[in-house]
């Protein structure tokens, strides 16, 4: 059967209204375009997106493709905000507290220092304010915004010198970017932004002194444990939650089964990052471990983090007392951290020790 | 345009299968019947499978649908397995350890004493050989076995007498089931089994001592906190993961894009659900707190953790000479643990612990 005037083609498409449940126009094809932050290829946080436009692509039957860009190809590993924002891209895939410069409060969404861990973050999105606090701060925008992937609690960085108390920080110049960074230079580090490409060397000549990057997996490949003998655990960004931006435009002309694809594509790509980085970080640590007996694992030591604490309690507060917006934010994840964080204590961290107690 | 003839049914197939992509066969609607162990209306796990359902509906514009019984519609909570076996139900919602009775090894997938947690469980799962070890295992009969929803770190029990040695557990009339249930045996105390309904009267009246539940949300509704003072933290079901079990003829009749909706809302609803016990346990534990202050949270004494992780190596060494498969498994969880514990360790346990010391 050849039919191939466009007289058919309408004919058939209403044939298929009319012996099929699916209206028609649910058979729509969409390519939607998606810029991520990272280059191509980029372990873990490539492969989240990966993940989410094979599982739309397959749930759809092929009629939701998304293709990637990475930053090669759209040269702009900064400008995903401004590209989804003017539909250049359709999607995005990026960390919110790169746009605090542009929406200040877009930082309270990807991680705070002392704040939620991925569980308790994850609980407070989907069963606290955490989902209409964000679409508030994004509205404006025209974007919607949905968690993208968590790295779990990131290191605390790679030192060349043992840190034993506040003194010792005194001058540092370590490559810690962000809110993390302004914490940490209220108490005398002094916070440097170098290109990934350059740390390394950077750190070798003493250009840096330290340097924070996220946990074994991707540290591991920039070869900090050459250098660096002093691995110390994480207090500045316990839950780093990546983000996918989608276009307000975009979002409304997909029919509902596509919206809720994307939707559910997007949620099990991020719960699927957060336990990827586990895998990929057991494995680089071990291999760590084994090749270079050198590293040591360190807790910053109590007068640091005493000191941090502070220097976080005031710069959230002085955010607060600044933005009615910010205060809510803020409120909300210090009100749920409490909750939370009484019961992972007496559950998850207990058992943790015991474990721990046990194979000593 | 109202056509109505068998052949105008079958000539507007072809037009559809010309003009647009999807095969026509692929609309073909389903309805598929799924069996929960719980009562109707259980909160968590029964929300689990609504979750589950109505991503399934939704994402495939209502090709697929589910139809859910709860316990008090097919009258069998453990004949979850046979029934969905025998092609009686299309999908089962339950917890493989309850049919170590019938096939021993189903029990290595819901949680193991001093195993992994919740996230390293799924990366086990997803990134070791957890799903294909778990499928060798259900694949004779006849069965698909998926995650199905994580409660998190069990609690230890309630007891109305403080445990302070081993000494203390001899002879202790407790409700904790299964291969927990053994390993306690092995050091002294009598497991029994009672019936969810008649736990509170039980331990009100003496006839048990102690029981082990889930966690504040679900022990909560049971009343324990009014009659015991003592609140044990965990060590035997460190990550207790439910199951969805999918019969094969079932799962082989779904064209390619529903299995993909089937699976991914699965998969989702599990992790929905690991979230979903966070809030809800920390909610409780909030209201424990703070309307029953008798409540204390104890940790086992050291004798007692360490006669029963012996006891527990014991059995599963008994496990693993016995049988070749279980062997693999045991094998399997250790290798994988060892290396993804020594990475929670310096992560996520030492930011915990980080955090408790400055809020000491």
């Amino acid at each position: 059967m050849k039919i191939r005037s466009a007289l058919a083609t309408i004919l058939a498409f209403g044939l298929l209204t009319a012996v099929v449940s699916a209206p028609a126009t649910a058979q729509e094809k969409f390519t939607l375009r998606l810029a991520e932050t990272w280059g191509p290829n980029f372990p873990i946080f490539g492969d989240a997106t990966k993940n989410m436009a094979a599982m739309a692509e397959e749930m759809s039957n092929g009629r939701l493709k998304i293709r990637i860009d990475s930053a090669n190809k759209h040269k702009a590993p900064l400008g995903v905000f401004d590209m989804v924002k003017a539909g250049q891209y359709d999607i995005g895939h990026s960390a919110s507290y790169y746009w605090k410069g542009k929406v200040p409060n877009t930082l309270f969404f990807t991680s705070m220092p002392f704040g939620m861990t991925a569980d308790e973050q994850y609980a407070w999105f989907y069963h606290g304010d955490g989902m209409e606090l964000m679409q508030e701060v994004y509205e404006p925008h025209n974007m919607l915004s949905f968690p993208g992937g968590n790295t779990g609690v990131q290191m605390g960085g790679w030192f060349r010198k043992e840190i034993n108390s506040l003194e010792d920080l005194e001058g540092v110049k370590m490559r810690i970017p962000g809110f993390a960074g302004e914490v940490f230079s209220e108490v005398g580090v002094s916070p440097t932004n170098i290109a990934p490409g350059e740390l390394y060397t950077a750190l070798e000549r003493g250009t840096i002194d330290a340097v924070e990057w996220v946990g074994p997996a991707l540290d591991l490949r920039l070869g900090f444990q050459q250098i660096a003998d002093y691995y110390y655990t994480g207090w500045h960004e316990p839950a780093t939650e990546l983000q996918f931006l989608v276009n307000q435009k975009t979002w409304d002309k997909l029919p509902a089964d596509l919206q809720a694809i994307l939707r559910t594509a997007m949620k099990t790509a991020a719960y699927d990052m957060m336990i990827h980085s586990v895998h990929e970080n057991s494995k680089a640590w071990a291999s760590i471990r084994e090749e270079h007996p050198n590293v040591q694992i360190k807790n910053f030591p109590e007068d640091v983090l005493t000191a941090v604490a502070e220097a976080n309690d005031k710069l959230l507060a002085e955010a607060a007392e600044e933005d009615a917006q910010a205060k809510r934010i803020i409120e909300s994840q210090a009100k749920y951290l409490k909750n939370a964080r009484n019961y992972t204590d007496i559950s998850l961290r207990a058992y943790l020790n015991t474990m721990a107690e046990l194979n000593e």
